[in-house]
């Protein structure tokens, strides 16, 4: 069926989310990391697959966490690691879709193109993929209970450490 | 004059075509392209012409179906052949705006960019450009009763068989 | 917080700057630079900034224009050189959102990536960054009172004479 017809959300929940998309990729991008944990409930699922293990149902992630806490121990680490070359991200968001209102939970669909930018450097490509999330009232807030990032390469970046 | 004063278009309408966009773009991006001729209407224009061709009014163009029918025959034709390495197309939409509001037709227009994934290389820009719409009402269904695909480059990129 | 709960924008308006922001890009991706200085005051700003600058608090940018009379004449010199290739410019927004509402002003941001096309050569990624805007009413037009274009790469693009 084109367009979802029946699929009624009223205009200012759809805004709130829209809202919250772009809030979360405001943060992200700011580079503001510290923030990113509290865009989940603290029972969450934020996992990272390519595409391939998505259709074979291969539920194998790169990145793989279970609860805010976890979340936040991964900025900590990323925050330690001298791995990395300074870098900035940009997320350009695409299609975002409420695909279907349950109970207590919307699930939200949308596409995204991460911008790469090194030092001395031009920008670039980073990642391409599609997040299948979950969205919830959480204490009045809307928050991610899951974030199912899935990029479309078979090869892995590196710096797939980044929140997606 | 700036940002269309007087184009007044009922919000649940555009919310039904961003829905539609959505819809056309999601089936491509999972790889459903038999999904794809139902998206038009019986008899349909589709076009895909390089920018340069639009502005000279050369009305030719690099791919051209008028009906639902020769739109299902791309489909057959590109699941027979194996020319083509596999690849994920990622559709990125920016700009969705209804230009005009007619009797019994909306013209839309928007940005489009493509990313596309080949097997162990990253993503990259595939095709960027513009989409000149005629959406219609049809059995209770919106529709694309023309679309003009116009892509920046003067280059033909091999993969133009897909569906933009 | 998360998604600015208590931002409280009329859907009218917020689709009003939906269309200022498609206007300004159709009119840039179209080639009509001409048309550039009226999305502006006649008493403005419009800043090209690297992002390394906006975080040390250097306000040097690569750009500065303080009035719609300056943004024309850098559209008469730009189309007085014949420095540069021949190029197709294509933006694309993401994350557009009202982040204040003053007594005559609307602070509003974006993301956006540029994908640029020389003759003969695939579309590739230009520059990525975000807009820090201020849109006011101007005599029943929303125009911008300051436009600072915020890009992410530390090297300078010789095609940054383009509008942004």
């Amino acid at each position: 069926m084109v367009a979802a017809p029946g699929l009624d959300v009223a205009p200012a929940l759809r805004q709130r989310i829209a809202d919250l998309y772009c809030e979360y990729c405001d943060a992200l991008d700011d580079g503001a990391l510290e923030r990113w944990p509290d865009f989940f409930t603290a029972t969450c699922l934020y996992k990272v697959v390519p595409r391939e293990n998505v259709e074979r149902n291969l539920p194998i992630g790169l990145i793989y966490c279970e609860s805010r806490a976890m979340l936040t121990d991964r900025i900590v680490a990323l925050r330690q690691t001298a791995l990395f070359a300074p870098r900035v991200m940009r997320h350009m968001i695409s299609g975002l879709r409420v695909r279907a209102v349950e109970a207590d939970a919307l699930r939200v669909t949308a596409n995204f193109t991460l911008i790469e930018t090194l030092v001395d450097q031009p920008s670039r490509v980073f990642l391409a993929g599609s997040y299948r999330d979950v969205v919830v009232e959480d204490a009045g807030t809307l928050r991610f209970a899951e974030k199912l990032c899935i990029y479309d390469s078979t090869i892995v970046p590196t710096s797939l450490v980044f929140p997606i």
